[in-house]
């Protein structure tokens, strides 16, 4: 259930009412991983994330493909929802060629690191864990950003009743939308596209453009990266680590999407005017 | 700095042009914490979180207060940046009396507890370290609600040269800004109001109300409980986990203020109409 009703007052021009009103769920979920040490299987609590429910399989899988845990669907042995229904857990069994140790010591050593904490030092770690992903170097046309609002417009459902969540869409070159995922965290909304691809066998969406309502803030363009996206626009506006590591690793950011008008914050030879 | 200049390409009604933007900076602050250890003082890395730099020591306090690692300004024995300059790191040396060990296992506990992933139990679990904040009994009226966003407006800044930031306000039951901060995080912009108010001996903040731009999540539902907030204001929806948790702490939640309206989500009873 990706909305509740709650009894509420609503007060408007000096009366006050009382009212039903919609609004966005958020619960927490909780990742946890089955992952292979020597020749025996050990459970591990991943994460807990708080988000809207509804996906919750493409959200696991899309922020373990964020974080480097995994590479693609075939490292994905079995995935399903445990606990009492409706769940708040998925259980993600790693195949036994996945080296969770390894990624574990090395994301220890970037969060301990005290270069973990400039800017630059951030852009040269996801540098090193991005897979590697072919650019390819096709451009498209103004026209094609200025209608990513309508796209987004006709099939989002959440937000306009509850004004309260955030939209990732993915959208082929061609204007079509591929997938549109809601939340009321936009790093979930994205997780959301991006383990939906992973399961689909999509990537890497280097073919692809990301669409955001949200703000563009570094972890966003991380996602991308990793997902192997050229292109993230974005209704809101960017943040300055955001726009330093989409220069960096050569990423299209296309921010303040809307009344047909944007900016373009980096990659700007993929637009033709 | 909160903000920096880049330049882009602008497209607007057809046409484009080359212009400088000003962008809301976000960079990593690390959180490192000295406490004691039987006879002897030990370092250990807290967090790192992304943040606008500005108030980062406000910013570290407000974090820790929120989480439960400190109760007061009293248990803070020095505050300083540390690391080369414009520094990404503060120093928070802990008062002999504060139990830094004690607070990790209990925080352990709530993350591998399976209990922990349903809403019912995130709210059990904050109520259970909440320290004890008197609820006073005063009311507003409609008034006060509805011009909170005129009292921002005027001190507002880095938003409106960017469109990229949140701002959290600490405003006095009679209509006065008291403070007010600004980031690209909804939570650190809280959190600076709280870590701000804890080193000015303000708490708790039960004759405040707490006004910010951004939606209400449970995250901002928690951190205003702990520093003993009772009235939430927000221009964005509320979650339902935010509702929710509002209702069971009896903290008043009033949302979508804006243009003279708001909806009323919890403890109406300190509403007069």
């Amino acid at each position: 259930m990706t909305f509740r009703s709650f009894e509420i007052k609503r007060y408007k021009d000096g009366s006050v009412e009382r009212t039903l009103d919609s609004i966005a769920t958020e619960e927490p979920l909780a990742i946890r991983v089955l992952h292979w040490r020597k020749d025996s299987q050990q459970a591990e609590n991943l994460a807990v994330t708080m988000r809207t429910p509804g996906a919750d399989k493409e959200l696991a899988i899309g922020l373990m493909l964020s974080e480097g845990v995994i590479r693609s669907a075939a490292d994905v042995r079995e995935l399903r929802a445990i606990g009492i229904e409706p769940s708040n857990e998925v259980l993600v069994e790693l195949a036994r060629s996945v080296d969770f140790e390894q990624w574990r010591q090395r994301r220890n050593g970037f969060v301990s690191s005290s270069c973990g904490v400039c800017g630059k030092a951030s852009v040269d770690q996801i540098t090193q864990v991005i897979p590697p992903r072919p650019s390819l170097p096709w451009r498209v046309n103004a026209a094609f950003i200025e209608v990513l609002p309508a796209i987004l417009g006709t099939h989002q459902s959440t937000f306009q009743q509850t004004g309260g969540v955030h939209a990732a869409a993915l959208v082929s070159l061609d204007g079509k939308l591929v997938s549109l995922f809601e939340d009321i965290g936009r790093h979930n909304a994205l997780d959301k596209v991006i383990g939906h691809s992973t399961l689909s066998n999509l990537l890497p969406l280097n073919r692809h453009v990301v669409f955001m309502t949200s703000r563009a803030s570094f972890e966003l363009i991380q996602k991308t990266a990793m997902a192997g996206v050229q292109m993230l626009a974005s209704v809101g506006g960017p943040s300055s680590l955001a726009v330093d590591t989409a220069r960096t690793l050569g990423i299209t950011l296309v921010s303040f999407v809307r009344d047909r008008r944007f900016n373009v914050y980096s990659g700007d030879w993929r637009l033709d005017f």
